[in-house]
Parts: C-alpha cells; structure tokens; sequence
C-alpha cells in the first residue's frame, strides 16, 4: 500500500490567513516569508451568519494545513479580515453593510475557539494592504497607502510596519475623504457623505457615464446599453480602449478626483507609496486604459503636492489581486505573533 | 557667607527641549512627567544662521540645568523641534521660509555637539502635537491630531504614541489637504496648492474679510481699517464679540471649512482626539466668539462624519499654548531615550 508523503517543507511557524467577502471567503496558508502553501475559495453563504461560516474555515485550514504537511504546533496564529464597521479591540463585527446577517457577532474568538489559535482581527482593507506591503506592490516600503478601487473606495495606511486602526477602529476609510466641499456635490450611490473620494472614483463614476449618456452625447456604450447589457467598468474601460471619448473622459475624470485624493492622503501620511488595487484600475499596467488612468491621477498628485513629496511617492499598480487579503490577515498575525515573541 | 543650596529635585531622568521660531525660540527643561522646571524664551536672531542660535541655545540649557540643580548625568537627551522642509533622518533643516539664512544646516549634529547628548529632531508642529498629547489636552488620549490655526495651519498626528514623521519628513501636513477642489478655489497666500485647508482655516481668512469690506458690506472693521488700524484675526474677534456680523460671518466660514479638513483626517486616522492650537481659536474657551467657532467646526464635522467615530471624537481647544513645542520636542527625545532603555 502506498502512502503519501508530504512535501518537506522548512520549519515554522506557518499562518493562516481568512479574508471574509460578501459572496466569497479566501482563506490561505502562509509561511514566514509570506509565500502561500495553499488557499481556497468558499461560498461565505453570509444568510447562514458567522458561526457557519467560521466553522467551515477553520476546517478548510485544518484540512489545508494536514494536507501540506503542517505539523499541528507549527501552524501558530490566524489572521481574520472582514468588512467593516467592527470593533477590533473586542474582535466584534458590528453591522456590515453587505453582510446583513452578521451583526454585533463576536468573530474572533468564533474563529479562534474552533482553532485553538490567536486570532488577529482586521479591516479587510487594511489586511489588503498589508498584504501589498509585505509580498506585493509595496514590499520595498517603509510606509504605504494602498486604495482598492471597487465599487467604494477601501483603504489601507500602514505607517513603519503598523496598520493604522484607528481609535473606533474607523482608520483608513479613505474612501470618505472630502473632495469636493460644495454644498451640491456628489453623494455616493453606495451612502456615505457628500463630496467624498468615493462618489468620484469608485464604480459611482458609472452614475456620471450614465447621465451623459442621457443629455445624448453619442458614444459606443450607447449601443451597448440599448442591446440590454449593464453599464459596467470592464465596459467602460472596453470602450475607451476603442477610442469612445465619452468612456475616456469618465475614465480620466475619476483618475482626476483620485489624484486630488491621494494629494490629501501623502499631506497627511507621506508614505513614499501608494498602490492601487481593485476592479477599477481599467486593467492596470496591462492595459493602455489602465497606464493612462494611473498617468492622470500621478500627473494630478504631482501638479498639486509638495515638490519634495511628489518627487519622493512612488504611485502603482497592486500585485496580488484578489490574493492580498488572506496574505495581510495572516502577515498582520504573524507581526503579532513575533511582537510576543520578542 | 550664605551659600543658594538648590531645591531638592527628584532623581531624573530630566531632557531639554528647543523649539525655534522665525521671531524667538524657546527653551524648557523638563522632567519625566511633563513638567516644566525652567524655561527661557531668547531672540532667534535667524540672519546669524543655525550655528549662533543653535550654540546659545546649548548655553542656556546649561545655566538654566545648573540653575535648577540638575546633575550632568540627569540631563539625558534633548529635543529639537523646527519648522520644515527637512530631512529628519539626516538631522537637517532645509529651506524654511521664515528662516532664510538657515539653509541644508545639520542642526541636529550642531546642538547635540553642543551638548554631548543625544539630540531628536522633529517638525515644530509635531512637537507641538507631542506635546498636548503627553501633559496637555490630548493627556488621555491614545492617538490624536493637533492642528495649529495661525498664518497658517500646522498640522501633528500622534498615532499610538508615536509621531507620523514621513518617509520624506513631510508627514502631518495637514494645513495642505485639499478641502476645495473646483479649479477656482482659493490659494494659500503663503504658498501652497489651491483649495487648500490653510488657504481657508487660517489668517488667510483675512483676505475675505478684506474683499467683503472692499466689496462695500457695513462692518464695524471699516472704521478701524479707516482709522490706520491692520486687520487682524484678533480685530475680527473682537469685532465678531461686539456683534459685526461680518466679521462673526468670517470666522464661522473657517470653522466650517475646519469641520471638513477634520472629517478627512479624522476618517483617514481615526484618532479620537483633535486638538485646535494657535492664535485663529478667536479667544478659545475664554471667549464666546471662540466657543462659537468650535461649535460649528465640531458641528460640521459631526455631520459629515461616520456615527460611530462623530460619537467617538473629541475636538477642544489645546491648553500649553505655546509652551507645547518645547514640551513636545523634551516628550519626544524621552520617548527615544525610553525606548533605547528597553
């Protein structure tokens, strides 16, 4: 009979990372250099509430882990990102907007209880970040902001190492910096204040494509629209790549707004760097949509900031996708993890 | 003959503090909890460049340690606060604009050789911060923002005891956040990018009280301008205390433009904390006027903000005055000497 023997792997410590989304939860294990030995994707079924889902990943890393050879005291801590609002120092999630059977739910120790580890709780963000900051985009920083442009606008700021919580855990809602003061200025389709990042660079810039369409100016969306598809950001990026200007300008005037944005966040962080993840990169450095957007909202920073700071902030493209949440939640818990053992 | 036997201090450690100014610098000594034993205020006289200032101010720390009865070995380190641009790694200050003689000087290097101690170089207004968040109005929080309102606004952020310095020693700049984005907005007339917070919640304010006057509004301002007298924040104040509804007019715009700079910041760091400073407080707590100019900031501010963290946030006025700079620069030089002892 033949038996299976693991891969050697080197010795710990290994940590697992859990990134809790609204349709789907990523959960993956790390080493101690941040390279990832496996992960998955499970339906979060978020109506089936916290406990459920909690339970189904910390089997999947205790099935994970056997499966690549972790021994059990080597496997030392978990890192857990979720959406806010939260409460990090208690570990509770309060009431996510897109989680809405999750409420006032004590997820750490949940998750912490099923896995016999220390659980470290974050922003799912802030996790992102951290992620970029540790492997991704970011590595070679001391400091970093890194903004996931979605259909909101999530922010992570990690200053020398240390995320930035915040005293109600509200840090780095970058999202909701003021852009625009004017009393008439734009509100977030997805709520929050007026004037704020998010109503300008965010999937919200579709409400923009959508009026002037409206008003009648000619553009290929149109066609598209009328034949019953949705007006997305994939298709705005498509169309400009075909040279529709209404599509290009929507483009360029989100880049705008973020340019304006990050201007406020380096006056306030100078971090050195700022990366940008998220579906709204208009397909990154891959595309020429994606180059002339990051193009637009640099030359915007640089035309308004501090020349020593717009010489010395490095603004680009994430690395790690949709993988830099699970590898930030893991990374922030293997900080903690080497703070105690110090 | 009768001998001065010196007060019988406790054992130290004690640290010195230097914060300079375009017009004086002031000197404190300081002990292991905040307080001040002696300080001096002396002439900047800055067209004698760093060196000069820099080696008076070495001599009055050791009057003033000997003054007081501290021991060589007591004095431990000191803290130098400046205002920027700098490079704070290399210890120097680079081309301020109220200094104009002091130009890419290693002021850190000149006081510590001074002194033979250790030397730690900051932003005056980080100190400044530093010091409302160790003895002054921040004492019991664990994060904070101090926002200086005079010709312009400073700006300092102490997240978990520690000072955002920057990867480029521009952070905490918060007087350039960007609160108006339309391509008219104001600009700073000390400099700066337009639409900016200084350009609306500092001295700058005067310049629309002026262009009102100009504009023929009634306000008892005029007769006093007539009269030979120079618009001054303090004039607005009083005139605002008499009941000119210009000027009360003026100084209620500024505190709304401040509820906004500090609904950016405050959902950028979530402090808990954000303390006012500086002369454009319109008299602060001792004054009708300046109670009325928080109110609105604060009110502003707690309607544009997330529930949890417009609960979750205290704005007051600061209390050391301008103490808090050398206060601030002393905290921060325990604080690395606190920490070298661990």
């Amino acid at each position: 009979m033949q038996q299976t023997i693991p891969i050697q792997l080197s010795k710990g410590p290994y940590f697992a990372g859990v990134d809790v989304g609204g349709t789907n939860t990523k959960i993956g294990l790390v080493d101690d250099d941040g390279q990832t030995l496996d992960y998955r994707s499970i339906p979060t079924n978020e109506e089936a509430g916290p406990a459920d889902l909690l339970q189904r990943a910390a089997g999947a890393i205790k099935e994970m882990a056997a499966a690549v050879g972790i021994r059990d005291r080597e496997l030392v801590a978990t890192g857990l990102g979720t959406p806010g609002p939260m409460d990090i120092p208690n570990g509770r999630i309060l009431d996510p907007t897109n989680l809405p059977h999750w409420r006032h739910f004590p997820v750490r120790a949940e998750l912490g209880e099923s896995l016999s580890l220390p659980v470290t709780f974050s922003n799912d963000a802030n996790a992102a970040a951290y992620g970029e900051f540790w492997v991704g985009s970011g590595r070679d920083a001391s400091s970093m902001i890194m903004l996931t442009l979605g259909t909101g606008v999530g922010g992570g700021i990690i200053v020398e190492g240390h995320a930035i919580e915040g005293v109600n855990s509200f840090g780095a809602e970058c999202g909701h910096i003021i852009v625009d003061s004017r009393p008439d200025a734009r509100l977030c389709v997805w709520g929050g204040g007026r004037g704020e990042l998010e109503a300008y660079a965010s999937a919200s810039a579709l409400v923009q494509a959508q009026q002037m369409l409206d008003g009648g100016r000619s553009s290929s969306l149109r066609a598209r629209v009328d034949a019953g598809e949705t007006l997305t950001t994939l298709m705005l990026a498509e169309e400009a790549a075909r040279g529709d200007a209404l599509a290009l300008e929507v483009i360029m005037a989100s880049a705008t707004y973020l340019g304006i944005g990050i201007t406020t966040l380096v006056h306030t962080i100078d971090p050195g760097a700022v990366i940008l993840g998220g579906a709204m990169n208009f397909g990154g450095d891959q595309s020429e949509v994606g180059r002339k957007f990051l193009e637009r909202a640099t030359s915007e920073f640089q035309q308004r900031a501090f020349e020593v700071v717009a010489k010395g902030t490095r603004i680009a493209f994430a690395r790690l996708g949709g993988d830099a949440g699970y590898i930030g939640a893991a990374g922030l818990a293997r900080a903690a993890y080497h703070r105690a053992e110090r």
